[in-house]
């Protein structure tokens, strides 16, 4: 997957290269996942609003795959640059402002350029194509909010998320997740939160013994993602504590009789549910005063206007979802050709 | 970085593209970051004995690289396959073997083969030459333990877990956590612990916007490391807690005021220090019986005999620091053509 | 770079990562190489008219590129699928129908789908903003077309191809190389050609030693436009006839006395002038009957209708010189890392 | 594939990533593919003598591979610097010092450092594995020498090629062929040649659409070897003189009535024979006094002793089969998740 495109530029997009031919390319599906994450829906999210309307560019014909890099593109219809006039110069903090400048001494103020969440949307996209893929091969991938700030549910309900605002896993505590968010959102501040992405039917074996272990790179995947902080697998942070005797998951005929290990064992799938956790810092954009320096280097306020999510975790679940399907989509891909047997079994056949 | 081998294969080894030429390559620091993660050195670690002498096959002339390949190789000299008899058909539970089996259909049961610990040997020796790289440019990378199971120190001292058998950052806290290494193992156990890698003297800019982000690639380094379930960067998993006006860093002329951000904004260092957790599991082998299956899917009790970390992050540590040191480096590389005024510098200057 | 698009979907495009930021992205240029390859122009190319009309969707602020990814995307307008129609299930004789099919098992039958060479213009509009990193380097890449079917030129004139209509370097043949193609024409067939791509202000030390040598990644990117059957570096084929002591090129202060080694010296540039030539197939789609199977494996008569060149080498010439600047560009960049001292000088200054 | 070494280093070798599991690690076969290539056999290849042993590191067990990285090395036994003395400050006419030196501004002096023929030797290692999986799926790599000098041959016998001193394909010139190579090392001058890779039983459908073509990705890996100056590819530089309606291969129930096309069409192969080419130029190194640079930028003069194969091509030819060997086998795996059904019923068998 290739992706391209800023905040307030004229569109944002992506490539996806290597989808199998054949695949059944669902627009309205992939509509669907768009509508997950796009903004202006509710008092929970930015306000900016964005119809987020896919159009394939190419790679599709006749509704399917045909084998060649399949192009997305969203264009920008509601673009507010004005809104950013007052901090064109300055570093908002907790932002890639400084960063960007840093490193290529040019600032496309307009609501953080291409560090901006919008890219994100092009992820979600390209994870609508993996999903499909997926489906047909009986994997799911689902997603949704565990924690925010300190309020931290105990279940995990996945359908319920799906109809939740703040896609909220645990009924029990929604509530109080929902007041959170709103709490900080009139304090003019944020807050932050945690995802929980949830892989089922997913066979064992997938994963490269080295270069492309399954848990390195969904790692590097969810880190990836705007405002994650931490990623965690299975018992994750929590593993540190334990002795081996609670930590190793005993196998019987039925499968593994605990499930500390998330799913992956040596960076391949074990078959087992695949469970990844992951930390969303507070959105930076508040509405409070802060200090930090312009790019002539003096120190100034941050005072900020325009549209910005209080609560980034809620929007970021759609996307480390989609994060994960792209991976566990292309690990299954890779995977095909690792035994002889199976290359040989698979020619065979074809001559 | 490439890495080869096995734990009770004839050797491992790595190679390195692109080490640039000129760099003074000094085989004693070298061995010396060998002899850190070396085991058999006392109580604290597996018993196996290797001297990890590293010889180097190519890329070095009269004690510079020469801009080509650089290949290292570790000879194994005290492989006990016998150790490994009465496992030989059954899957030990928090290893690899069921999910190598499971790809591959293939079995190498000596030691976890390409799965075990040892290949990390290798990765160390690269990790070394990155760090002289690194070294010249000013930039320090350094490590140490800060928790063993619930034992978690508050200050970091890394001189003092240089001269440290467990590594450990807080000396208030090191005879507990040695403490808490020797009762698990005599009690036939193992126990998870932490290590922090810290980054000083890094230049803002470093980490590319989208696909080589500094935060994403470390993660990626280190959730691939053997045991690992958990990363973090700056404030990890608990800024998932915070609000955004106690998480957002201010700036002022004298840099930032706090450090919540970890050193990356969008991706990309911010020039204050930088610093990553990570979680390691307890070692999965431990001498008491736990039910398994075995290859022919019957299910076994598993009893493993044979030599292990007690506490696999103590040596771990070594290794997170060697993965931190190879993916600045290829940062740092990666950095420089990305102004075209340096560019155009640089080939000016040639001419 | 990244591409995307077939012959007759909505649009074809590029994704272009690693621009150095800064550089100014000069659209009139870019859509002045693209007029280039346009076709429908004259009598020697196929008589589709596309305006291609170039738009930025990403990576550009202000006039100059930001250092994240470009997005540039060109819309289909002319697409006459129904020209198609009467080849829709065979397979015609010399295109990639036929590989495609056994490949993918579907069939985008509408101009050759995506092994079109309408999917080149992207590479023009790439290689454009190459070109202008390249010149503000003083490197020049030019093209021209020096071989039509049995009439070579000799002499290579790169301001004259500028204005033949068949980009033709020598001018005492350009009648004659003309004609061919209007025979080939009118005879409802098509010929053969080769083009020549000469770089000069090369600076001496561009390409890596093994896995990018500058002489195989040009070859790679040559042979894998549309029709090139053959690539040869300086005097290519025919340095299989030499002897040593011919071919050798010996030096002097002022530089190679001889060119034989056509600008490159163990996959690494010499500061000599850079030739590659490039030898393209006649256009497969010719107006007479051939014999051919279609995807019922039955063998049936291919005759055509539609639009075509020619001589795809006319045009290909412009996409081989896109190619190599984009090669080029891309060595540039990586070549700035190789040298410690250039590393330890880089970084001192930026501290 | 990594590969690493110089000529005149401790060993060279190579690792091997994505070798299917299961695969049957023939050692014997590897050694006689390495004898094969192996100097010091006869009067047409260079004096020097090396045992080119194959040691294997990692990535088998039990003779098979285990799906892991298979590390090999070569270790050199008869390096003799000292042959090198009387070049170590001057450039070689033809040879790479030049460039390395403007690269690297370091001088491995020995034999051309890792720019020598003799890290070829650890590739053709390499292929010797990609032919023994190959050779399990029916698909056979050969080739031979028709062309030293202006000598061409005009009949291709792979099974002569084998037995000949100097690989000729064609039994009715390889006389005269050897004759040339003598005159040229008699003459203290060297001479060009060129090869012929025929590959036979190769499945249509392998090569990607466009960043992985089957064809460019030949042309790199040929164009990569040691003194490769062209590569063709079916009619390959002739097809430029061709009309379509010659060069057009028409299909019947029974395969293509004629070959012009050497075996892939778009870039992805037809499942006819594929047929590259591969021009190489004199070795550069002869015994006739040439003007040339020192790295103080004086002309001096250039006056070679040592030990040098008077014809490259020849031992090249083998390389040049490994290369095709080592590009058809990733060829075959990367073509396994293509298509979406494929995909489907490959996991449908494991589940």
């Amino acid at each position: 997957m290739t992706t391209f495109g800023e905040s307030h530029g004229p569109a944002i997009g992506c490539v996806l290269d290597g989808v199998p031919a054949g695949l059944v390319i669902d627009e309205a599906f992939i509509q669907a996942q768009m509508d997950r994450r796009r903004p202006g829906q509710n008092a929970y999210a930015t306000a900016r609003k964005e119809p987020d309307r896919v159009e394939i560019l190419s790679g599709v014909f006749e509704g399917r795959a045909t084998g060649t890099p399949i192009a997305m593109v969203i264009y920008n219809t509601n673009q507010k640059s004005k809104d950013y006039g007052n901090v064109k110069d300055l570093f908002r903090p907790g932002h890639a402002d400084f960063t960007y400048w840093q490193k290529y001494g040019i600032r496309d103020y307009r609501g953080g350029g291409r560090s901006s969440a919008r890219e994100t949307a092009a992820r979600v996209a390209a994870g609508a194509v993996a999903k499909l893929m997926l489906g047909e091969l009986g994997i799911e991938v689902r997603s949704g909010i565990f924690k925010i700030g300190e309020i931290e549910g105990q279940s995990f309900d996945f359908d319920h998320a799906l109809q939740s605002e703040i896609f909220a896993l645990d009924p029990a505590v929604e509530a109080a997740q929902k007041e959170a968010v709103l709490q900080a959102k009139e304090a003019h501040d944020s807050i932050g939160g945690a995802a929980l992405v949830r892989v089922t039917g997913l066979p064992a074996g997938l994963g490269e013994p080295i270069y492309y272990k399954l848990d390195a790179v969904l790692a590097d995947a969810m880190m990836g993602i705007n405002a994650v902080k931490g990623v965690e697998i299975g018992e994750g942070v929590r593993s540190a504590e334990m002795l081996g005797s609670e930590n190793d998951d005993e196998m019987t005929k039925e499968g593994f009789k605990t499930h500390h290990h998330g799913g992956t064992l040596g960076g391949i799938s074990s078959g087992d549910t695949l469970e990844v956790k992951v930390y969303f810092k507070p959105t930076p954009s508040i509405f409070k005063p802060l200090k930090t320096l312009d790019i002539h280097g003096e120190e100034v306020t941050c005072e900020l206007k325009g549209r910005h999510d209080p609560c980034v975790a809620v929007r970021g679940s759609v996307v480390a979802e989609a994060m994960a399907a792209l991976v566990v989509a292309d690990m299954v891909l890779l995977n095909m050709g690792r035994k002889m047997d199976d290359v040989a079994r698979y020619y065979e056949k074809r001559s």
